[in-house]
């Protein structure tokens, strides 16, 4: 006899297929190479929006792998992170990973009704439909209609809209009084303009998600931020549970988010990479829809065929299921990766 | 104004204090540093049951930090765990730590009756409770009376106690009866005989949680897996969302866990070093009530005023506040270890 989960199933809780597994998701070479097997390697991963100029490794002691993760480390991101997002170090949570936020967060709220602006990340909307949320998308702030939760990734990925932080304000007070939460995602907001992010201010009944690894370039570490208020930040504590980030983590969190330097350098590089980029795109035809400093949204009315010569070629782009003439490229990082993609571009 | 999160709060949803920080836990020796300011560096944490004969780290490539966590990564890990285990690779998922599991298991049924065999482990009992299950503590697994969940640490933390696998097939069919489910904790059974784990021949309505990082001695990379069904497999899964763990404790793991032969020579080497800690304790009137091959859980009539002696001496213990008799002692590493806790139980 197998036990049957649905007998003491929650309410709302997770469906039998693990939800997350039908969204599409950038960064996932293998399914790439299965569909070219017959491309060359090494492959080059467009498909996320992952800062190819990885922030460097510091070097990590043994005990930070041997040894159960101290609450000094984690205290010691705590402050890095704070210092660097503008806020106090008793409003930030450090989870393995914004995505992880992404999970739990519904979880806190009983089920009401959320409005997610799209088109965005689809793991939001998910996550809160799992917990029983019932979930729309609108695509302006002021359409949330009754709505006690509003979910904004800004700037958006993958179309780089950026709500102005005065816009963001006047929604957080509307979800305040009805005692609800906005949601603000900034997992692309490390090199925008500064007011874009409203971190430092947090407006009322707000979360702010920060990612880590998309900026640094550090990915496969795991390591994520919320912003709020203290009582929210025990309580997202609580769902996470001890010991939740690694220790090499919180170290290269601690290293990297201390580092004004190396942030200042990598913005003015983003930025001259993206202009290449955009360049490079709209010479083979491409019209450039958006973007943030680590990826851009570009569409051609042949955006499968291009999407299709570019993985004969072996370089793996994002393509969007509802948007089929949307392509997303992150950033290509070494020279010779510039090069292939110039080539499988322009090549007949 | 700020966001009042009781508002929309799921009833049995956590506390707001983050529940998680009122539990005793081994291994935070920033604490213990506090509390012994003049105690000689560097300290030696004993407070803990983590191997301290470390797997030796695999070379991580620059890949695992920086990209994305891959499919095929957590497929070689999955498969080498059931390897390990005995069991499918469709049974099993992965988890950055099995406090992870801990956390989001009670998420996935309703409110029910909950027994934990105790003492063991406070984080089992906390997070049922936090999701607005009825826990109760039980001794003996024929006292669970009319409860649906039933959790068992075996062996188990910080007694050692073993229940057999029939007594375990037994309570699952009982539990299986009433749709409910059977958490086995087999943190501490990397080592056990062979027989104790029942992830090779799951019981229904059961699921295993294995630890790595005691083990191994990674305790810092995050690391654990859940043996069950597949559809509860698939919901554990969809709680923990995508990139749950990290690229680098994926490689880890998947070296560590496919090395029978470091295993079978680790057997050796614990067993050795159990006894050899037993005869130190036993030396100076401790009294061995149990423990596993990685820990050794002692009673003294005056247990505070040792671990206090220890404490002045740069070792840590662990204490229990409900058991002030007792006291539970990792295994020291380096041979200079072994001297020092020696030096420091005999010194008068």
């Amino acid at each position: 006899m197998k036990v049957d989960p649905s007998a003491v199933v929650q309410p709302g809780a997770s469906t039998p297929e693990g939800r997350a597994e039908t969204i599409e998701h950038g960064g996932d070479l293998a399914a790439a190479r299965l569909r070219f097997p017959a491309a060359p390697e090494p492959w080059i991963d467009l498909s996320t929006g992952i800062n190819p100029h990885a922030y460097p490794l510091p070097a990590i002691d043994a005990d930070l792998w041997e040894r159960l993760p101290q609450a000094s480390d984690e205290q010691a991101v705590l402050q890095a992170a704070a210092q660097r997002y503008g806020c106090k170090a008793n409003n930030i949570v450090a989870a393995p990973g914004s995505q992880a936020l992404i999970q739990v967060l519904p979880r806190l709220f009983e089920p009401s009704d959320v409005v997610v602006l799209g088109p965005t990340y689809g793991e939001h909307a998910a996550a809160w439909e799992r917990c029983g949320h019932r979930v729309v998308e609108r695509r302006a702030s002021s359409d949330i209609g009754e709505a006690r939760v509003a979910v904004v990734v800004n700037p958006n990925n993958p179309t780089g809209r950026v709500i102005a932080a005065n816009e963001l304000r006047a929604l957080a007070a509307v979800l305040a009084q009805r005692r609800g939460l906005l949601v603000v995602d900034e997992a692309f907001a490390d090199f925008a303009e500064p007011g874009v992010s409203v971190a430092a201010q947090l407006p009322p009944a707000t979360v702010v998600l920060r990612s880590f690894g998309k900026a640094y370039g550090i990915a496969g570490a795991r390591l994520g931020f919320a912003v709020a208020d203290p009582t929210l930040c025990a309580r997202l504590s609580g769902e996470l549970g001890p010991w939740a980030v690694s220790g090499p983590a919180l170290a290269i969190g601690s290293a990297a988010l201390a580092d004004e330097r190396w942030l200042a350098a990598m913005r003015v590089r983003l930025a001259e990479d993206r202009r290449r980029l955009d360049t490079l795109l709209q010479a083979c035809g491409l019209v450039v829809e958006g973007g943030t400093h680590l990826f851009c949204l570009a569409r051609h009315a042949q955006a499968r065929a291009i999407a299709d010569k570019l993985g004969r070629s072996g370089i793996h782009v994002r393509r969007f299921a509802a948007e089929p003439k949307w392509l997303r490229f992150g950033l290509p990082g070494a020279e010779a990766e510039w090069e292939r993609l110039a080539d499988a571009t322009t090549a007949e």
